[in-house]
């Protein structure tokens, strides 16, 4: 709509294409609750007020409207779905904007991958916007399938629907001043860097800031979100599927230190998105934590638009984009009506109306899967009896630092299923380089059987645990024959599998299957003694060796804090 | 200092340059007092906290440290001293970044006045930022030195320290959508638009914001400033010389709203800035008014600093501009030092240590008062005996719109001393026209004698007002003999006198000197019956024709309110 259009509506001249009456909106500017009417004109708020006329009017009977919500940090790779298909999860649940950092299917295609987010991004209702993946690889100690140097950033910080830098991750490269770090930095300086620096604190985090990155998600204590608030970073409170952060930060968050907290989902699950929610769960979450209803949507929507410096959405006012949610209770925020740009798009947690699917050549980022299988072997000669053993922590993204005397059989370590000391192994899978890394687990629960997937971040190499060599192999093989995919087995026999066709790590299905099909393959891994929630979301993060503790990569296993490779076998 | 320097000071590598010890640090991003150091290298802060080795010390012992303050709207030729002149007033105060509108040298000498003040304001301790005049001339019913369109403001939008637009005094041109106002508003999307509505609300104010002004400093009643900041603007409360709102604002900012509330001065003459003080007069005023004294500190640094996008200052944090004030009463704010870009520059009131003074070629902005003397004539003609009068409200910059009998001697109308009817000329001065605008005001009290100025906002025609004709040309004329000042004077008589050369706006002179020349002239104008604390300034507001309710502009008598011109005399 031209502006002089635009303007001739708010005034009062023409009507408006539309008039929400009798609402209850949700003020974010001034905290307040007030009671009016929204004129909508093309994709825009024109005007608040009762004096609108409109070409279609909706009674809202006094429920409240409050603005499209905003993820802040996402990576819709973990969705297992397509953009198109993560958002008709979302959208219906409130969330309207997301920023997006197509961090995994960039270390598996590199810029291949981000352009095909975008493409498969256009003209939704929800808009997603790319923040760049900033360490593709994470750090040299594990092997992606892509590089992307800052020159390589640069040339796609120009494009549309493009913000700027995604989670810095390298840590040590920020603060020491590591060339390659450094000139990503600069590169970005004036743009938004979002940070990445899970309990980094005191000089560390100083220096951290000072380099560059603004934001942070990685909080897990009040207390780390506090010295990050103070220190003037945005901080991301987050509720992922494997990293549950909320309940830790909420009670820390007040009304003076609230402008710089939003919401963020980093990675989650279909089902969890299906049966919780996405940003409307956080928000829920928080307001039954305490947290004042008003403060919990002001973070989940304007907080995160000033971040990402996006003036034109994230409050309703006039000029902003019309992404809306209709809602009845405050202290329950359940989407009954959603518009995006000004349109109704979802109605009762499903789609309404037509929404665009974009054509997208996807070729770039099939067959991903490049494993040399003629040599590769899961044996581990032993050399001493004690072994480093990574200790999943449930429902987060951090690991423990275990040492284990390990079961030896004919001079070979093997799994201890007794003792839940299984298997791992970390298959490079992009250039068919041969690299294995091997190490051990705690956590998973196996009794029998193997788990093996093409999600294991950043990397996304294959990630393989179980009870025995023949079935880790087994799940192995089955992940590579998919193309990609996450599959259990036990002994030759494949027991359940998603097939991820789309770089090793989505579906090219709609969600409802992906969700039965993974629910299936969850049971399944139950069946053979997982006790975890979602055991191949905590595999799936194994392999990052920038969270703490201990992670194990194709090459090799890795202290985090040491930021180096250690042994397996202590001496 | 280069990033990787700052890094190795950052992280505790390298000694920083100077540690404030023991202070107590308002943290604008919590409202928390924290008790902690503060480290500095080179220009910046790096880190905070007690364990940075420094290569100098300052015990600060328990004082507050809060960040550098900020002047959201001043047009600096108001100081009536050059912008060093300016730095050397308000730096001691702690002010160490204002965002100045040249819109009054502009009106006079274009882009010219705008290239001088960015000159005559490099390298001071004080950061001056220039938003550029949106609206010159004002309007098309005064006549100004210069005329800057859309392409002319675009042509300068790119050099250092320019920001965004200044005030967008021309509320009909966006709101009608007329091509002049659209063309330069769309020119400056997505940079920062401030506005300038007063009076205006309800479908004028949305479609005002809907255009792009997205901040406002004319509230004058706290409804007003309520419904600016539900819509979505920040509103920059107001405390000048002429227009105090900050009272009747203060008492409607709330914790919640006040995120986007921040402070500005707009027009202060030199007197009130060195009794009063500049921002942290406004800081102390709304401290007593009742303002939480953290809530006040956050509107005059961070707040600011988001609206303006200066996310190098504002707050107390690594990366940020080294900018503090230390001071010992937090109900009190009186800075004791001042650290501008980590260097102590002022100390008890007075500048410290040396302060650059930029050498600027000032001739184009110097000999700017042409007036054609020979057939001016302030005879009115009676046309009736009715007369709209402007009606002077002190403290004010809007004015009644009165209608008056008018005393009438052998058919011409007068001045009437008994009444308080003065005349009013507005004579054109930047290109010999030979334009005079005539009417007749109340509210100055002159019992004798005439005042005259060239400071007349926006076109800065000379503006004169007397009790008789005769000493209303021996003003106006002396004026133009100085190249520009203000002037008291009785029948053939100077009394007293300020000269401007620059620009006819500022003097080249100390703002001391200014100030005891100017007590001296206001004391004359006392003696001549005004009752006014400055009638000056109330007099340079009175041919502002964008600013409510009835102006005189050298072309005639505006109706604001219509937008319009009106005849003297009613029918």
């Amino acid at each position: 709509m031209k502006l002089s259009n635009f303007l001739s509506i708010a005034r009062g001249d023409e009507p408006a294409d539309l008039a929400l009456r009798n609402g209850r909106v949700i003020n974010v500017f001034t905290g307040e609750i007030v009671e009016t009417d929204v004129a909508i004109a093309g994709n825009h708020i024109v005007g608040l007020g009762a004096d609108y006329e409109a070409k279609e009017e909706l009674d809202l009977g006094g429920r409240y409207v409050c603005p499209g919500l905003i993820d802040a940090h996402v990576h819709i790779e973990s969705s297992m779905v397509t953009p198109p298909q993560f958002a008709r999860v979302v959208v219906p649940r409130g969330t309207t904007t997301v920023i997006t950092d197509p961090h995994e299917i960039a270390n598996v295609a590199g810029a291949d991958g981000i352009r095909y987010m975008l493409t498969a991004s256009e003209g939704l209702p929800l808009t997603i916007y790319v923040n760049l993946p900033s360490c593709v690889p994470a750090t040299h100690m594990g092997t992606s399938g892509a590089n992307l140097t800052a020159a390589d950033l640069i040339g796609l910080a120009d494009l549309p629907r493009v913000i700027g830098l995604a989670e810095f991750m390298n840590v040590p490269g920020a603060v020491l001043g590591l060339p390659g770090a450094l000139e990503k930095l600069v590169a970005f300086q004036g743009r938004v860097i979002d940070g990445h620096a899970p309990g980094v604190s005191g000089k560390w985090l100083q220096a951290y800031i000072g380099a560059g990155p603004g934001s942070d998600h990685e909080s897990t204590t009040a207390e780390e979100m506090l010295e990050k608030l103070r220190l003037g970073m945005y901080v991301f409170i987050r509720e992922a599927t494997a990293a549950k952060n909320l309940r830790a930060l909420v009670p820390a968050v007040t009304l003076q230190n609230s402008r710089r907290c939003a919401f963020c989902t980093d990675d989650r699950h279909p089902a969890d998105l299906l049966d919780e929610g996405h940003i409307d769960h956080l928000v829920r979450l928080a307001v039954a934590e305490g947290l004042d209803p008003i403060t919990a949507i002001r973070m989940a929507t304007l907080n995160a638009a000033e971040w990402f410096r996006l003036r034109d959405r994230g409050a309703i006012a006039p000029g902003r984009q019309a992404d809306l949610v209709i809602f009845s209770n405050l202290k329950d925020l359940n989407a009954e009506m959603v518009f995006a740009g000004g349109a109704l798009v979802a109605q009762d947690g499903e789609a309404a109306g037509d929404w665009p699917i974009p054509a997208v050549d996807d070729s770039h980022v099939r067959g991903t899967v490049h494993v040399e299988w003629e040599h590769l072997d899961f044996t581990i000669p032993a050399q001493g009896n004690r072994v480093r053993v990574i200790g999943v922590v449930p429902d987060q993204v951090v690991t423990e630092h275990l040492i284990e005397t390990v079961k030896v059989v004919d001079g070979i370590a093997v799994a201890d299923v007794e003792k839940d000391v299984l298997k791992m192994a970390v298959i490079e899978r992009h250039r068919g380089t041969g690299n294995v890394g091997l190490g051990f687990v705690r956590g998973l629960g196996l009794k029998h059987g193997a788990l093996a997937g093409s999600v294991g971040h950043d990397c996304h190499n294959l990630v393989v645990i179980g009870c025995d060599d023949a079935s880790m192999l087994t799940a192995a093989r089955a992940v590579s024959d998919l193309g990609g995919g996450l599959v259990a087995a036990s002994g030759g026999e494949v027991l359940g599998s998603v097939p991820l066709p789309i770089a090793g790590l989505m579906s090219d299905q709609p969600v409802e299957t992906v969700r039965r099909r993974m629910d299936a393959l969850v049971a399944v891994a139950a069946g053979l003694g997982s006790a975890l929630h979602d055991p191949f979301m905590a595999m799936g993060f194994l392999a990052l060796e920038v969270i703490p503790t201990l992670k194990l990569t194709d090459q090799g296993l890795v202290d985090v804090e040491k930021f180096d490779f250690v042994p397996l076998f202590v001496e």
